[in-house]
């Protein structure tokens, strides 16, 4: 439709913009309109910063981080605790407790969850580089951790019992983060599971 | 700090779709590492088509559309009523139109409406080029008429004033979106205007 009237070089710009999450057809219209009216500003800079992004960004081949370099810039980091390394799902959950400096520590992206109805198996996931990763000696004399900082989903920690049941017989710490309040929550929103397990993991005040 | 862990070329990528209407930084970030996942389905493709589009699509210097011809595709179009011209304030505008199939006419893209506070004014709107297209004799016989389908905004009333002062003494038929119950709309919803405005110009039954 937009074809007939348009181009089809808009209409295929349209198209692309529809499949990222977030943007459906009408916004997608929206921000092709957005892009096309400041071309200099905005469509030309996208154009390069996604060709550049295609060719120069890849998956690290230690912990499956994006990144332009292999191994990433956070496993060749000297500054970082090499005996810690944080167990999440997705890039995004890296990126995440990246931007809380939550730890200093190294990562491991699984790529998604065990998930049997999708017919998503353990070799579908980064696991067996994990297990590799387990075995190696840690940072000198420190013991290996491995936080297990899964989503608290059924699929999530299915995922991290599978994990722990593999590693077991490596001598490494395994830790899961803690369940609790949310910082800046109220209470009043909170699910009953949530509520419970700040109640069981109370501290002293 | 994402330039930190992920280097610079997704960075790049998360600033510029962040500035597209409708994604945020968080969104944006999502969009980004989605590109990046599918690489070949998604991020080449892009990258070409905002490319593509940045090179060939343009303003119609009739009537102010974007398209990779000038005069655009529908200007050009003979099999489209010449006679009438709808003025729209924004491309979008035009292609809800077309979407709909509401009219088989031509267009005119305001660009904007008249807004003294934000200093937008006649000079910065497409105004001038439509008071010459009225000027132009019509389709052979028949009369020009203009359908001013601006936004039932203050701004787009004000708009649509202006243009009619303009026009007068040119010999054009000027006429105007009728309002009403939108089509599927239920009443309970709608404001007073809209309620008075449909029972004002209610029809035989």
């Amino acid at each position: 439709m937009a074809n007939k009237v348009s181009g089809s070089e808009i209409e295929a710009l349209i198209q692309l913009l529809a499949k990222l999450p977030g943007l459906g057809p009408r916004s997608a219209r929206r921000a092709a309109l957005h892009l096309i009216k400041k071309k200099d500003a905005l469509l030309y800079p996208l154009a390069n910063a996604a060709r550049e992004a295609a060719e120069l960004v890849g998956e690290c081949s230690t912990c499956g981080n994006v990144d332009t370099s292999d191994p990433c810039t956070i496993c060749q980091d000297p500054r970082r605790d090499h005996s810690t390394i944080v167990v999440v799902e997705d890039v995004a959950d890296l990126w995440a407790l990246e931007r809380a400096k939550a730890v200093n520590s190294l990562y491991h992206v699984l790529g998604g969850t065990l998930s049997p109805l999708d017919g998503i198996g353990p070799e579908d996931l980064n696991i067996d580089k994990l297990i590799d990763r387990a075995h190696q000696p840690g940072d000198g004399e420190k013991r290996l951790e491995l936080i297990l900082a899964v989503n608290a989903t059924v699929e999530g920690q299915t995922t991290a019992h599978y994990i722990t049941d593999r590693l077991s017989g490596i001598d490494v710490k395994i830790t899961r983060l803690a369940h609790g309040v949310p910082v800046g929550g109220e209470l009043d929103y909170l699910d009953e599971g949530t509520l419970a397990a700040a109640i069981k993991s109370r501290s002293d005040f």
